[in-house]
Formats: C-alpha cells, sequence, structure tokens
C-alpha cells in the first residue's frame, strides 16, 4: 500500500469492500481534522481490527467524515497465524494499564486476566473499558491489523476450557530455565505471568498438569507487569 | 544465602566486611521496622548497587538502625560480565519514568538518555532526582546487586567516547532484520533507540559508521519506550 497521510492506523471496525463508502467513527474524524489536519482527498491507511487494512480516499467537508475504500484487503480467516494468549495475576497499584499499552502494542492477542489465590483482579466496566480504549490505542499506533482481545477476569481454576491447543505453555517463573526460543511458525503461544504476590503451590501444580512449563527471562525478580511484557517482547521477537 | 526476612533487598551504598557494623539508611530502616515489621535479630540481604551483597543480622531498636555483616560476596571488579548499555531518546509524554524503571528491573548496566534532532530530553535535577530513586527501587524489587546507573543526557554527535568496546552494537529498527540472539557471554551489548519521531537519516548513517547494526524485535511499530524495554528484556533473556 502506498503512503499515506496518516502516521497511524485509522480503526474503523466496519469497513465496506472497495468502492464502498463508510463514515469514519467520531474519533478518527477528530484525529484526522485536527491533529494531523487531512484534507479531502487525502488517502489514509484503516483497520477493523479484525485483519482488514484498507486504502481510504477521505471525502469533502461535512458534518460527518466520511471516505471511501480504494483497496483492502482482509485476513483469511481459516489461514493458520502465529497468535499468543497471556493469562495475568494481578500487579501491584495501577500498572495494569500499561501493561494492557505494551501487551496490545507487541501484538499480544487476547489478554485475560486471572484471579489467583494471591490476588484478584478489580475489574469493573470503567476498568474494562479503559483497556479496550488502551488496547485501541495501540492498534493504531503500532500499526497492527489485529486488536487485541481484553477478557474478563477469570478464576485460575477455570482456565482449561478457554485455552487453545498449543504445544507452547508456559508459566513465568524465577527458578525455571532459561536460554529458550520462542515459537516461530504459527499458532497459539500462552503464558501465565502469576499475581505480585506469586502463584501458590496448588496452582503452580494445576498448570503443570494443564502443560505449562516452567521458563525463566531475567536474572532477576520482575514484577508481575514487567514478567508480562518481557514474556510479550520475547515472544514478539520470535516473529520477525 | 539462606532465607531472610524481607523479599527485597536493602540499598546500603557503604557495606563494611564480615563482622562489621553498619547504620542503616532511613528509608531501609523505615522498610524494615514499618513495612515488614522486622526485629532485632532478623536477618535480611543487602547490596551496595555496586555488587556485593551482605547478610545483615539487624540490631535492636535505638533511633538509628544498626545492622551487623554477618557475611558478604563482593564482585570481583576485574572480572568480566555480561552488562547492557541502552541509547534512548525522548518517548512521548512522561512514559520515560516507566521505562526506567522497567529497564533496571531487567538489569539494564547504564542508560544514557540521547538528544537527537527530532527529539530532546527535558531532564533537570528533579527528573535525574526521581529516575535515581526508581533504579534503586528496582535495584531492590528485582533482587540485583548493580544499581543501574543513569547518565545525563547526551548529543548524539558526541557518544563515540563513552561508547563500552563491543561487537554487538544495535539500532532498533523497524525494517531491520529479526532473529538475531541475544549476546549469551560477557561483554557489553549496546542498543539505541531513536526518539518518538524517529532517527534523522544523517543520524542513521552516524550510528553506522560507529558499527551499529539494524535489529528489529516486532512486526508492529513500537513507541520509543516500549522498543527500549523489548530490547533489554530480549538482552536480558540471553543471560539466564
Amino acid at each position: 500500500l502506498p503512503a499515506e497521510v496518516a502516521p497511524s492506523y485509522l480503526w474503523v471496525p466496519e469497513l465496506p469492500d472497495t468502492g464502498g463508502e463508510v463514515e469514519l467513527p467520531d474519533e478518527e474524524a477528530h484525529y484526522l481534522r485536527r491533529v494531523i489536519r487531512a484534507r479531502p482527498g487525502d488517502l489514509a491507511l484503516a483497520t477493523d481490527g479484525r485483519g482488514a487494512l484498507a486504502e481510504l480516499r477521505l471525502g469533502g467537508a461535512g458534518r460527518g467524515l466520511r471516505a471511501r475504500v480504494e483497496r483492502i484487503e482482509r485476513l483469511d480467516r481459516a489461514a493458520a497465524r502465529r497468535r499468543a494468549l497471556l493469562l495475568c495475576g494481578t500487579p501491584e497499584g495501577t500498572r495494569a494499564d500499561w501493561m494492557v499499552e505494551k501487551l496490545a502494542e507487541l501484538g499480544v492477542d487476547a489478554f485475560q486476566p486471572l484471579d489467583c489465590a494471591r490476588g484478584r483482579w478489580r475489574a469493573g466496566p470503567a476498568a474494562m473499558a479503559r483497556w479496550a480504549r488502551l488496547a485501541v490505542a495501540a492498534l493504531r499506533q503500532s500499526r497492527r491489523r489485529v486488536l487485541m482481545e481484553v477478557r474478563k477476569p477469570q478464576a485460575i481454576a477455570e482456565i482449561e476450557p478457554g485455552l487453545p491447543e498449543s504445544n507452547h505453555r508456559w508459566v513465568l517463573d524465577p527458578g525455571g530455565p532459561g536460554g529458550v526460543s520462542p515459537a516461530a511458525g504459527s499458532g497459539w503461544s500462552v503464558a501465565v505471568v502469576g499475581p505480585a504476590s506469586g502463584l501458590d503451590p496448588d496452582e503452580k501444580q494445576w498448570l503443570a498438569t494443564l502443560g505449562f512449563r516452567p521458563m525463566c527471562l531475567s536474572d532477576g525478580r520482575l514484577r508481575t507487569e514487567t514478567a508480562a511484557v518481557a514474556w510479550s517482547a520475547w515472544w514478539a521477537s520470535g516473529g520477525i
């Protein structure tokens, strides 16, 4: 796709096929008009967050901002992709927000807050909405085509049915082995990061039963959110 | 060293030899007495941030809090270690604080703020003091023995004399190759991350002259602070 006026992708949840017209969401219209001062006829790239990438020709001035799809590539949903799921205990304080932003920037597909014996999430509607906004902002900023899914908190005892098939299930553990290479091919990598106070022995045993193997990414002790971001960066580095 | 009362290391810049006594800094005394409610006779681990790790036996109640060094291991300064230097342009907004915290947690040895054509640091005494405090907090939290050095901002044109000898000089570049493995052995790894608006062509050329090779860690575009943390996590993962 050619050079475009906007350095970030637009997020347009419903993208028509080539030749179709779409009214841009208010936030995208504001970004184009007020932040980057785009003009009628300019090109911008937009994604629906489900894999589509479209070249949009911006329309004229009016109340709303409309655009025409010049070209669109959709993701083949049947095609295998390289994907990551992160299940994460509670970090301390207000560190979850930037963790969500960084996981989305690094291309994690799904973020699953994990309620553990030593830490339960307080994820009310305001927090869920804020994380959803952060995921969208990271999608735009990092020019990705797939929006990170932010799931509702789930108890660690109940994760089994929701786990994707994978031979790459990891639990971050300072006592685990290092020197592991991230899976390079398509398919899911899944990681569990414990809460700030750690997983308890029963939880570790349960994860072992589910095939989660310990791995270590640093010779120091990492905070929950640091371990989550470090694992995501490690995973992302295997996909270039 | 045996189990100890404090989950975090203490930071005691001057540690005497075995058998010596030391008065603990106010902040460490507060942590021991008020936060973890340690008692006279308890053991705690302390580092001087220059590689020493000491087992301290806490003294009795008094105005200050004194401790006796039961055992100490000092770092052999002549021994080669695995080390990282990160030179980093300005991130957007107030993202530098958590970046400093995360680099220190991940064991980066030195953080060099980098003034570039498209971004200059505003690092007054308050910011420098805050970053120094964050580095100490991360040292304690991540149970490290070496305090991250936070350097004053430097112009990219002036970095050459301060660069350590290294065959591992990297510049983070979304167009660079992936699949690079972090250096496993001792010695320096050095990385440059550009400011939020990017490095300009002259700067890229200058870095190439200095032997910095492009590398890429994500299939999306990373913010400055995300690239810095991702590189540090990548580097850290090679040292386990």
